[in-house]
């Protein structure tokens, strides 16, 4: 009776013990502080009230936030949803969208859902990503910028080629590790009235358990999200929601300084991997993407997790020899590479 | 650049003034106070983790509510997000679904978002729902036991009778206010693979801010609501909204006195709109469907209006002349039968 889908897979979310836990790119340091007072302030009575469909005061404190206005910006429950929400407004049947062979595997699963046709275009060798692999028409394209698992960035000369050589099609930049490193999109958006650039408060804002995610665009591609959303679910975000996402974005002093944090301890721990004779890909992401030539990835995934480390191991051409390990605090990724030097050891590799 | 759409509207949710706000078929009463310090509870640090995107502790909650098995049991973000995804699984273009003329206003939005051709059920001249109305044959069938906006209801020979005349399609019974005194029909699950029955926490658990629905059929209708709901978006349901919702379900003893309370209100309501001359339907849910002799409904709506008193008037054939009005307090109801009865000594009616 119901219809066949090819659904997307999350990292694991182990319950039987305790891991330390690099698999999911969770952000290691809590949400502000400002953003979790916010939320038990407004636990109450009020709950037993609709929230405001238009997310109105949410939507206000994001465009302050990216000086934009605020029929710029669209928020849903979590950057999956805007992403879903994005390939139904936008890309259609029989006029292939373009995306990389490697990168978030839940673009292929929505272009399934929503029956689109996709090309995908081959990373180099290096994982970077060429302009010359683009076909020159496309109904669509999306990038994450940074890419994932990778870690590597485009340029906005790149990105601003494919919203010149798309002009009546929707160019979407996911930008959801944005904050680690990258430069945002955000400030072409007056420009090129084609780009959606989508954020989420998951990681650099370290609200992975409260779904919050946004797209900024100009006002008729914002206005095209919100009729749909509207014709699927008219309050996808709940008071809770609204009410942390808000604080989290005015609390710059502790997103400044735990994505610094972040990008330090990544820094450390891919001089460390580099010194164990690791290939690691420059990432401005919160996580790396490495592979050891003396042992294989899913021998190395699995010694991990015995060890009590959960990285992302994908079974798929081309990077079936490669990990995605989640940044976490210094002490956690110091035991991730002990770990390694143990199984290695053990292996009389060092 | 984006596809049409026809998005539903919801009730207004004003904020200019305090208004007696009796028109989105909100619960008065505030939720339990143990789901509100369940939600205060994991308001910390562990919300920079992904929610189990299963939901299995929430699920195993219900089943056991319900006395179902956990796998016969689907979460989603309110029953909107779990309609949709119902709508995108189990019906399909070409292949009419069968719904009332009169109904919640969202279904033909569904259907239109997804290309669904659907017939209009015609309700009779009292609203009330007969089975010859339907056709033979159909793609799917989906009503609300008790309807809205009427309140009325059917009887589970009705259903039976659609689920019988319908082997291979899904019958889906919205059942968003079954427990202001219908009778669910959850126990018909056994019998019938294709039963899909939909239920919210916004009403009877005063949820609405917190957003949870759910469903409730064999394992092979779970199974596919899930693969879709994987495809579109793996955590729908906040780390807060899993919490409140396990703890709203648990507390039988609020739920009970609050339900009461609101069907004994409902009673006394009708009865002093009777005496005021109104048609008042038997409503088995938390609002009554009314209309004057005296009074064209939009007058009234805006004389209720400038009175501080919100109810919900529908700009459609067949029931312009009804006013749909939640069941408050009883201090906001007769706050709304006394506006009436000033609004109509006005005119000179009393």
């Amino acid at each position: 009776m119901a219809k066949k889908a090819d659904p997307y897979t999350p990292g694991e979310q182990p319950r039987e013990r305790k891991y330390i836990k690099l698999n999911t790119n969770e952000n290691p340091y809590g949400p502000s502080p400002r953003a979790i007072a916010a939320i038990k302030e407004v636990a109450d009575d009020s709950l037993r009230l609709y929230p405001d469909p238009t997310c109105e005061a949410l939507t206000q404190t994001l465009a302050e936030y990216h000086g934009r206005k605020p029929e710029e910006v669209f928020v849903g429950n979590g950057s999956d949803e805007v992403l879903a929400l994005a390939f139904m407004t936008f890309f259609n049947p029989g006029d292939p969208v373009a995306f990389p062979d490697i990168t978030y595997s839940f673009y292929p699963v929505y272009a399934n859902l929503f029956n689109i046709d996709y090309h995908l275009v081959p990373l180099e060798e290096d994982f970077s990503l060429s302009l010359d692999r683009f076909p020159e028409k496309n109904g669509g394209v999306i990038i994450p910028n940074p890419n994932a698992p990778t870690g590597k960035t485009v340029t906005l000369d790149f990105i601003e080629t494919l919203l010149k050589r798309n002009p009546d099609k929707a160019v979407i930049i996911d930008e959801a590790y944005i904050d680690f490193g990258g430069t945002t999109a955000v400030n072409l958006v007056d420009t090129y009235p084609n780009l959606l650039v989508i954020y989420t408060l998951s990681k650099s804002r370290s609200l992975a358990g409260l779904r919050v995610g946004y797209a900024i665009g100009q006002a008729p591609l914002i206005e095209g999200l919100n009729r749909v959303k509207n014709s699927f679910n008219s309050y996808t975000l709940d008071r809770l929601a609204i009410a942390g996402a808000i604080e989290a974005i005015r609390d710059e002093a502790y997103f400044q300084e735990t994505r610094e944090k972040i990008i330090t301890t990544r820094e450390k721990t891919a001089a460390a991997l580099r010194a164990l004779q690791f290939t690691v890909h420059d990432s401005v992401a919160n996580f790396i993407f490495i592979s050891s030539p003396d042992m294989p990835a899913k021998q190395l995934f699995e010694g991990l997790r015995a060890e009590g480390v959960l990285v992302r191991y994908f079974n798929k051409p081309r990077i079936d020899n490669y990990l995605r390990v989640s940044i976490g605090t210094d002490d956690e990724m110091e035991a991730f590479v002990s770990a390694i030097r143990r199984i290695f050891t053990k292996e009389g590799l060092l």
